[in-house]
């Protein structure tokens, strides 16, 4: 049991943590923290939050866990400011989409707290945002990735393993750059894909009609264009190098596509083609 | 009332339209023709199709609508199959997701028939194949673009409109040139980036494990690379000239994405993403 949860930021993430955790009877107290107050007060309100603070000090003096759920270019400064506050057995953890800017950026600032800091990753979400995105089955089933660091404490770890665990969560354990380098893959750089074809629609002349005519296909496919602007411009900056370098590989896969286009190709464009659709239906199922 | 309908090409679209029109009981017969033999006995077993040829002419004969409903690639051969066994009130349509092409290549085969053709295509599907994916509400509020051309019968198109409403679908009228730019846009060119992510994806040393950590976003935007690699070879050699000139427009896009992570332009990126988020939320909806 948590007596005490600290949530720093209560979007979506947070907020599903918290309903999950009372959902399994794990967590006594929340209290939250986060810039916009009508967003505290309806946590309180639809029963998310205990209640909140107006200081990050305040919200987590004697909390057993703490969970960091800001964009990754805030991590710093909230760290800064828990810092002196936080006692000696409180468990600190984030939830940030890249782990290698937010380990390098927390060992700066946390000293001889890195011990108790466990950076976590939960791949689950949607587009939406704000504490009433929340709901508490979010986790159920879904990977958690935690990349403790050599400094973590290994009970700290526990604690946060079990706090996923009892959300109905698979706990996956790896190193902030593996972790890094694999999201970008899956994640980081589908949503770059995804916020170019609807910046580049949006230019076009005719784009309203456009986006009247598309499919369920196209709903899917831009999802997650519709994602938070701010955290997506911080994993950018976090996690350039690697994305970088996925975005420009991505290129050659769309010159390869045009080639065989110009050319006609009818061969290569059905191989292509099959090769990712049986690649896709394997792996991720045809669904 | 259609009394017969014959569908060439028993997919998942043609499945639906008779299942939809049986249900709205506007239909009589439904025949089918197909070069799979099982997927034609399934068809009958399950109830879309009343009975099938063997031969296109079979198929066509005394049929009041015919829907050619195969890769784009093969209407050439099924339009020279059916052009002498068609009576002269018979309706063709085609279900084709580029219409230029068909247009072209049915004024060439059809001859005088060209007033009986009315092409068309329903804005609906899934990313499955084959007659078993049917389903009758799957154009239930869905967009049907018909491109009749200056020969078509004013008479046929309406057969052609009455048939996809009485299946719930929306009817739009433009030129097969406006389609296959709109359709260029809102479909083509987004198949073409998911298959190229997933195939992409494939050749990385660590794709199986990459894949185990995909995400329901990463689902989503590479559902539509499941799609038939042999229906999206024929859209590429159909609609090539539009198509790669909205791929090359595309890799500027990301371009001036992977500018902006590398001088670590925030402000650029938050731009962007904001500006493709609030189209996104205020034309398709934040779902």
């Amino acid at each position: 049991m948590i007596e005490k949860l600290a949530i720093i930021g209560v979007g979506l993430i947070g907020s599903s943590l918290a309903l999950a955790l009372r959902e399994a009877n794990a967590v006594n107290r929340v209290t939250g923290f986060g810039r916009n107050r009508s967003n505290l007060e309806k946590g309180v309100e639809i029963g998310v939050l205990d209640d909140f603070e107006t200081s990050i000090a305040e919200t987590v003096k004697d909390a057993d866990v703490i969970v960091v759920a800001v964009p990754l270019g805030a991590m710093g400064q909230v760290f800064a400011e828990l810092q002196p506050a936080v006692n000696e057995r409180t468990v600190i953890t984030d939830v940030g989409s890249a782990k290698g800017s937010v380990v390098e950026v927390a060992d700066k600032i946390l000293g001889p707290l890195m011990r108790r800091f466990v950076p976590g990753h939960p791949i689950a979400g949607t587009e939406k945002s704000g504490v009433e995105a929340g709901f508490a089955s979010l986790y159920q089933n879904r990977r958690v990735i935690l990349t403790p660091t050599e400094a973590t404490d290994e009970d700290a770890t526990e604690v946060i393993e079990n706090m996923w665990k009892s959300c109905g969560a698979v706990i996956e354990y790896t190193t902030a750059q593996h972790h890094d380098k694999v999201l970008a893959a899956t994640s980081h750089l589908p949503h770059m894909l995804a916020y170019a074809l609807v910046h580049q629609l949006s230019n076009l002349n005719d784009h309203e009609e456009i986006f009247r005519y598309a499919s369920g296909g196209f709903r899917d496919f831009t999802r997650i264009a519709s994602s938070d602007p701010v955290m997506w411009r911080d994993v950018c900056i976090a996690n350039g190098d690697v994305l970088v370098k996925l975005i420009e590989q991505y290129q050659q896969e769309l010159n390869q596509i045009t080639a065989a286009i110009k050319s006609e190709d009818a061969d290569e464009l059905l191989r292509l083609f099959g090769r990712a659709k049986s690649e896709r239906d394997s792996l991720i199922g045809n669904c």
